[in-house]
């Protein structure tokens, strides 16, 4: 029950006092150090934590996007990251310019444990954080000031020593004290103080100082503030790394970030799409994308960004939002009729060359990747008769969202094309001929599958088809059968989603299936096919996305005057 | 594909001339206004806008948690807008104290019609918006400065007539230059000031002015400082209410209204969990529990945050992120062993009458109707050994995200006590005990149902229960069998979940069924069955989350010595 005078239990946070502050003048003008925590921060914070074969693919993904410093893991915590450490650099998976983050409490055992995780990598930062906050320390630890300083101090003395014995690594050292945005700022300084003291860095070989706002507690720009404060008091500052890892409490993480780089940070720890615990760490590809549109290139390239989302959401186990900026199935969507006329005239009149100035679109989505969608509602006067729940209705036919926005600009064509009011028999015949009959230049014939789990690719399958009106035989084989019916199709095919569920029930039981794919480096599109056996609709959906895909390119190369001449 | 150079395609947000600025002083004190638009640019952001029904439940959610300005349509847009307003005004649905807002462009057969949909309610704000930005004079409209505000003052005259002829409503106007923080400051100005010198508000008869970000485009200091202009330089300021309306295409609305509400705004414009155009408009809730944090009454209330969530889940089809600040499934999580530890010790300290001062956790779960969950993962050596992970590969239970928290603390409860490791059979033991097998003191016996989906109430229901071992026979009615089996029951149920799936195929297949349900004013359990006829599983799924309401509530008022004595 919220409380009628909340101010007896929750006490504002306190300001700071830096009436001379600079940051609120400073503009962004480069990209700040990104560390991917995902595999850390991210991964301690999922229900189910990723398996070694989905951080694998995690790991390589963020190399490809550019990515420089990756926290692998917490090895003295956990044996599965221990070895996970051990592999990347027992099998030489960290590139040359990539520095590798594995982070301890400032305990011996740990330390110890630790350092013999990440020896032998090429580049590897040893990160050492103990908590300095008051709750911490009277609450959790009962212990003084100089009693939390001598962890600190006593653990950089041991990670020193022991990285000392393995010349072979170019190591590196962060020191956090963890719950820094709710401690003294004194104290805080006090202790990286000591710590900086005893590591020795020099402007060419500097240690990083990361100050987290562990939980969010303030507005933005009292971060800020903290952050400047520290960058102007801190000893050594010139050989010191500012970094900062805002978690989202408040919701304003991404604030917090950009405000704390104006403040004087050089680095900036995060996830992919903001996971993390609780509410999630800082997003760093919104950070990177919000760099983008201001004409600054972050470093990090999302020129797919789906394919970035959708590894993401299957090693995460969580969904993007559909509000995500930049990602999110809605961001590039227009709904409302004077938004679409605007958009629609921005673009009749962009000139390439010249700057972005499309109203409503702060970023052009094929930067991405996407595209911007206009998204029509039919019989919207009734307040519930969109396309989609017509189809669901009287059709039985529960589209993907992305598949709604999609086919929304089909509809949008044969109303511009006919003006007239389009009814719920015209929307499904629509989507018959836009999906359901695309059967050019591929069409399903039949096919004969077997299945042996025991087997190393348990499903083997041949297929008949026939294209452009020749019959053809394939094989192929595969995890299950659609990756079995890609195979043998031979084709550059990326899955990107896939649905599939029932119409109506009993003997006369259908399954609707929707896929979307990527053919060789095309757009995204999706395909449907409906059949009795649910593995049959399946082939059937991924032949309607491929023959969308190869009439839309058709198109696309065709001679302009083609179509008047036919 | 991103551009090496993006330079040359996105310019830098210009800075706002301003170093005199004092918002970065100012501390929030006490709540802005708060205007709900979730009926107006929530609904026109929706693939399926709202049905009139949903609107109304809406709606009288919003009075209910105490918002006192709402947006509830766009009426010369959209004759079901018109009508829903006509509907809360002549069926009187409007508290005294509440006002509406109707949104229209500046043009007069849409002003007359606004005003007419309007008119008769008690208090009612006309709204009035066009574009005043340079893309838009250039691209969209191709007009110059003068001709833009002409259209404004235009319009604000005809309001100011067409309303005095309906002296039974108490008007009040608001005024927005769309697209205001991509516009030229000294024009929105001149624009704003020509408006309100028609309008002629006065201290006690204030106006408002709203300055949206309609495309979020800076990091939000700037939003500030344009505010802050704003209120410095706007002719008529103690006439004026100063309101903002940021979207979240940078992924700071929070940040922005905050920083906004520092600089001189007294009224924000959002939705409930940021729903709205694009990325969203700013949430209102998070707005309203960052100030609770900081000791503020919000004046808005949320102590059952779950009830809120659900409703507006299901009015907008689209999900509230698992990591959503405040409601999101995982927020009040602990999966970290440190984490777990620490909050522990701050529990068994805390003093009920002291501030809160609990590690990790911003605000007290219970205030919002929720829980603290420390969530422990069995097996996570293997990397992918959750609970829920053994549950679905072993057992083939697929849990929902919330019972999968709710479950871990029943199964922390055994490690503790036996300190063993806990098997995928133990766990599914433990499932089994916690609640299929909760059959006291209600056990379900038999049932017999009638549908007809041509009646008021489509189905009729007997059925058969044993009730602390005595037989008991009841009828009852719903719109489904579910509805219906709670009818029947007459207890005080709130049903706020229900997942169900099969298990196994063919002859052999069950269903499991999950529901989570509130008894009386109890907190949310689930309850779990599982049986070959899907509504039968759902029934047992109702008894076991009763049953384990009940028990806990046995459990908590029982003398404390008496399980000892037992």
């Amino acid at each position: 029950m919220m409380l009628q005078n909340p101010a007896a239990k929750y006490r504002a946070f306190p300001a700071v006092q830096l009436t001379d502050r600079t940051w609120p003048n400073a503009v962004i003008s480069k990209p700040p150090i990104w560390m991917s925590t995902d595999l850390r921060d991210g991964n301690q914070a999922l229900i189910e934590p990723m398996s070694p074969e989905k951080k694998l693919r995690f790991f390589d993904m963020l190399i490809k996007i550019g990515i420089k410093e990756i926290e692998v893991g917490f090895p003295s915590a956990s044996q599965t990251d221990f070895d996970f450490v051990r592999k990347l650099i027992d099998e030489d998976r960290i590139p040359d310019d990539v520095t590798i983050i594995v982070l301890t409490q400032s305990r011996e055992e740990l330390i110890r444990r630790t350092v013999e995780a990440a020896a032998g990598a090429k580049r590897a930062i040893v990160h050492l954080y103990n908590s300095v906050a008051p709750v911490f320390r009277k609450v959790v630890f009962g212990m003084s000031r100089e009693e939390i300083t001598n962890i600190a101090t006593t653990g950089t003395t041991l990670v020193k020593e022991l990285v000392a014995q393995h010349p072979q690594t170019d190591w590196g050292f962060e020191y956090t004290p963890e719950s820094f945005s709710t401690t003294e700022l004194d104290f805080s300084k006090h202790i990286c103080d000591a710590v900086s003291a005893i590591w020795k860095p020099t402007p060419q070989k500097k240690m990083i100082i990361n100050m987290p706002s562990t939980v969010e507690c303030s507005t933005p720009n009292v971060y800020a503030d903290q952050i400047e404060w520290m960058s102007r008091k801190l000893e050594r500052r010139d050989s010191l790394i500012l970094s900062v890892h805002p978690h989202n409490d408040r919701g304003t993480a991404i604030a917090a970030a950009e405000l704390a780089v104006m403040a004087g940070a050089d680095r900036v720890e995060g996830c992919l799409f903001g996971n993390g615990e609780r509410t999630g760490n800082v997003d760093l590809v919104t950070l990177a994308l919000n760099l983008y549109t201001q004409g600054v290139h972050p470093g990090l390239d999302f020129s797919d960004i789906d394919s970035v989302r959708k590894l993401v959401e299957e090693c995460n186990q969580l969904p993007v939002h559909p509000r995500h900026p930049y990602v999110g199935d809605l961001v590039f969507t227009a709904f409302s009729g004077s938004h679409q006329d605007a958009i629609k005239k921005g673009f009749a009149k962009q000139q390439p060359d010249q700057p972005w100035e499309i109203p409503y679109l702060p970023i052009d989505p094929q930067d991405l990747g996407r595209s911007y969608d206009a998204v029509i509602r039919v019989n919207s006067q009734s307040g519930k008769g969109g396309m989609a729940y017509l189809l669901e209705q009287d059709f039985g036919l529960v589209l993907p969202r992305r598949l709604q926005i999609e086919f929304s600009r089909a509809v949008q064509a044969v109303a511009d094309q006919t003006g007239l009011e389009i009814t719920s028999e015209g929307i499904h015949q629509i989507f018959s001929q836009e999906y359901l009959e695309q059967t050019a230049p591929y069409a399903y014939s039949s096919h004969k599958m077997q299945e042996d789990t025991t087997s190393d690719e348990p499903v083997q399958i041949d297929i008949a088809l026939s294209h452009r009106g020749a019959s053809m035989a394939l094989q192929g084989g595969g995890n299950g059968p659609i990756d079995a019916f890609v195979d043998a199709l031979g084709l550059d095919i990326k899955l990107m989603d896939y649905h599939e569920h029932s119409i109506g029930s009993g003997a006369n039981a259908k399954a609707a299936c929707y896929v979307e794919l990527r053919l060789e480096n095309g757009p995204t599109l999706f395909g449907a096919g409906i059949d009795s056996n649910i593995v049959t609709a399946s082939f059937k959906a991924v032949l309607s996305a491929v023959n969308r895909q190869i009439k839309q390119r058709e198109a696309a190369s065709a001679p302009a005057d083609a179509g008047a001449a036919a």
